[in-house]
């Protein structure tokens, strides 16, 4: 056990995700505030708000900066936020005169959204493949198994015989639309966040547009204006994590009743051993799949709560989005990876002889 | 205080919703079982599945039928939904010998579900229609008083001036992204559900698809597959509901900050009285978009364990959306009624004198 | 389907309890709120701030006064509470010149709060006693089939066998703490509300102290500093209302895979009909002991937001009570009654044959 | 960010809890399973269970015993738990011919959660003397500035004139409560697990109870029934969690209003910097509260959630706790000790000049 299972060097193997966490790692964090402060810098020069020079200098001093962590760590104790005292290193970093001219006109809300929004635009690519494969691998289990006979069961007693492909359909069908959900909502999540100090942009003037539409093109990201207090976005696409972690649930809460003994409905190839009993097969992964859908079902309330994000911004809201948010990505990105692994270990499905 | 201040006759007008409410009343969810039976009859009729006399028959028996709702609460306490006994009791009044060939076919799942997204349907028009006034109200109010200056608060303190422009963009925004969210999530939503005892229209054997293809015509829904046990269509309803609700309360939140007297940044008509202080007037509408919005918050976490739903249908996870799923319609339906009396309410947004 | 299943004519024998629900009913209310008043104009003339004549007048009018609930829920919907039109409404009963001497240094809250645990004084001692009748029907169960071997399952598979009475032991257990818990809490949750406007019984002079204390002997209740804005006990009793729910909801989900037909370890007499398939016994209650598990489940999270209760009366938290704890009480009730029908209905636990 | 700021080598300092997140680091369990096998052996060869030699052997084995944790880590992704490798590493440390007697009569279960109810041990000591100096602290601070001048605040508007000590009290007595609920919970809280494969001590035979007896006073626990499919004590203390947590946002939140500049009821020192203005000073300790409050009323519902824990053992159920109870316990942590810094950083309470 450990503060969080998905950081347990022990239980992060069942329930955490080695392709998306490095993504929360403080390396990839700072890496992302070095592509900011540096494409910040150069777009503020090519519109004339600070000088070619510095932007040099700062784009210098930013490649491959690491800051002092503890430092860091000690000041964001204080500051609530991370942003201050990396700005301080790195204006040391860069020095008289040009120190000056980093981070002009820019908050710290613009450094830690826009990098979380980067960090999410190789998960979301990442997700969408893995609902694809998942799709791919149901209708492989179709394909195999779909003729076989399986109980239809309702409200927990015997109903009416259906098919393997009956179920699998089943199965199937949100992952499908979830994908259709990714789609549309990834034009809202992906854009960049540069508001300034309250949102307004006020130092750059006139030229606010312009170093937006600069800084956005630089980071790969669409251009949109600030939505530093607007936080549906994110919210949406928590609901979207539950959404998914939820339709997995299901795979495994119906796996997991038709591996009951009693049942065998479905043979499971690598299944759990216990410390107490040689003979058990545990259908782990299928019981892992109903634990991430109650956790991210039970955090997605957190997303909606910080909706309420007062007026230009809200420590307290937006702290609790960095409670809930990375944890639910690595809940959903877990679930993908268990279902992927469950689904390959079906040896079969349905009727038994 | 009730059970639920939505269905209180003290509470209801501050809470819930007049013109909402009602499609959840029993009068209104035996209408639609009417309707679905009488359309399923006639599809069946005219796929040669049962006589066109029994068609008639039927069609004539659920012309505004109304069954005892004492037999149907006396054995929905058993039955654990009230379809059985309403079928009963729709039968006992067509009589022999058309009565047999009634809900031929259909499972009490199809009619709950598809009568409740009958009533979703002009709900979700509602909606759409309630967050575009707001819209427009906000637009009125960035037009009488945008130029009006503000203080930007950050974490509570003051940061820079702002407009009150700027402030309501902040509110418009997600408003408008809700519009657009809504238009996309509604194909998935608004469709029949016709799957039968265990959703494969087993019954039915080739006639299907095209009875449901039938029934859905004349229910004024597209036809969908089955989706008695895929239940993420609704759950990502349940999380627009709580996305519009937490928007909304962040808007009440911030009103409710700048009525603060030592701030004074807003003037409302008509706020609230306090039994104990004449003086008083409290922004009541604007304390109730965050209770709203926190409400939703919550129960949209429910939504999404309803997710886990097992089997070809789950009757601990179905009970869970009927708990869930009406309070959040009416909760959204009260919070954008609450929102534009709130903002009609305005005389002045923005600093005073 | 209604707003809430609690209060619907058709659910609500399903999902509700007709021995609790009346507590929440206007009517309930209005004669605690008359009984509030009548006492604290008695206490407040024992102790010499108004006229014993006033007292008179006031206990008078309060003798089954019913107001205009059409009224109340006028003003409701502008103050944010029914208290300040149900004052009026009185005050005008009571005429000149006594009316200025109702609701002396009383405010809104210390009603309705004081009403709530005047209500939840019978509650709890209903809870109590089901409480203790579970745990006999349990006692009675274990007597009858304690001795009959059951499979012992750990992680859904077959692991080693046991008997029925070790199952049944791991029912009762929760249930007997939970009465534990119930005694320890009520002297914190059972107590009067009584502050005035800011909590601070301001108007009362030296006389605040005397006063709450003859008004709290006279409904029965301990005296208590005020705690209108210290909400810790209400959550904590919905907290337990939850606990309770949640050992409730581990009852239903063993019974329902129990009842599995592959199974058949438990039989139930009067099981759920389906209006589709004749054969089916659906384990109808145990389904519902798991929805309402999950409902209070979920609704306890919002008791908990709700601790954070701004100065010295936040209507955004106050309000988000109202939509939640009526609710949790009634789920917890209905859990109660259904687990003591469920268990009295099961003919045979454990093996069978 | 990182997925759990809690174990974030950045956000920890401002998020998590130095003294306690140590208590869930692997070391500190495999330190505690070590201490559990090693009793236990001590306790079944003093019953006459196993040898004597092989209690010794097995003693010595596991003393300072550090498992191959990437061997465990690998095992536990398909077990879905970290002993059945544990175990097996340690038997292979003990040899032959003892190491058949390791662990026998226990399960993966009985380690981990006596393991945690140890580790909750010193938890709840630090807790408890945390709430004791919070007290303390207000008192403090009620002898400094409890006479000044306060605004009561009601419905976000000014009220009546209350003291400084009036608020202190508000934010004192559920910290009070607290302490009293912790006492009455901790006696159900802290006691052994211990139940073998399916609870029922199977392989003890006559001798369970004394060796529970014995493994419980080795280990410093009381002894208890198996609780294994029983999770109300470990529910009961998450609600617990999110009371404390509950009660300190609300002095978060109202530290934060009295923060506001046109307010400035309270005086900071040290608060939090800005990147962009340098003349802010945020109540970022003020702000965290709040955030970790609503952090803990989400999580606390998916306890709840986890008392629906199937049969002997609930894979899905249990697997839950891990990812909720962990960071409860750290955000109670943290909530304690920033409210602790947050009060010793008042310099002034109250009414301005």
């Amino acid at each position: 056990m450990a503060v969080s299972p998905f950081d347990d060097p022990l239980l992060s193997g069942l329930l955490g995700d080695e392709e998306i966490a490095p993504q929360f790692s403080p390396e990839a964090g700072f890496e992302e505030l070095n592509y900011f402060e540096e494409a910040l810098a150069r777009a503020e020069a090519e519109e004339g708000l600070i000088p070619e020079a510095a932007a040099n200098a700062i784009s210098l001093a930013c490649a491959a900066f690491e800051p002092d962590a503890a430092l860091v760590r000690q000041a964001a104790t204080r500051d609530g936020v991370i942003v201050p005292e990396y700005v301080r290193q790195l204006r040391e970093r860069i020095g008289l005169p040009h120190a000056a001219h980093l981070h002009f006109g820019a908050t710290s809300q613009d450094l830690i959204d826009t990098s979380l929004v980067r960090r999410l635009l190789p998960v979301v690519a990442i997700f969408d493949t893995r609902l694809a494969a998942l799709v791919s691998s149901l209708d492989d289990l179709a394909r195999r198994f779909g003729g076989n006979s399986l109980m239809g069961r309702t409200r927990t007693q015997d109903a009416l015989p259906i098919t393997a492909a009956d179920r699998i359909a089943a199965w199937r069908g949100p992952l499908v639309r979830d994908r259709e959900r990714l789609a549309q909502l990834k034009p809202r999540l992906l854009v960049l966040q540069f508001g300034g100090a309250a949102g307004t942009r006020d130092k750059l003037g006139a030229k606010g547009e312009a170093v937006a539409r600069r800084l956005a093109y630089a980071l790969g990201l669409p251009p949109a204006p600030a939505w530093h207090s607007q936080r549906d976005n994110l919210a949406e696409f928590a609901a979207w994590l539950a959404l998914v972690s939820g339709s997995l649930g299901k795979i495994g809460a119906d796996v997991a009743l038709m591996a009951q003994n009693a049942i065998g409905e479905v043979a499971l190839a690598g299944a759990g051993g216990s410390s107490a009993m040689a003979h058990k097969a545990n259908p782990v992964a299928a019981e892992v799949l109903v634990a991430l859908a109650r956790h991210n079902a039970t955090l997605s309330a957190a997303m909606m709560h910080a909706l309420v994000h007062e007026q230009e911004r809200s420590g307290a809201a937006w702290t609790l989005e960095w409670l809930t948010l990375p944890q639910m990505v690595i809940t959903t990105a877990a679930g993908l990876r268990t279902a992927l692994a469950l689904l390959a270990s079906v040896t079969r499905l349905g009727a038994r002889g």
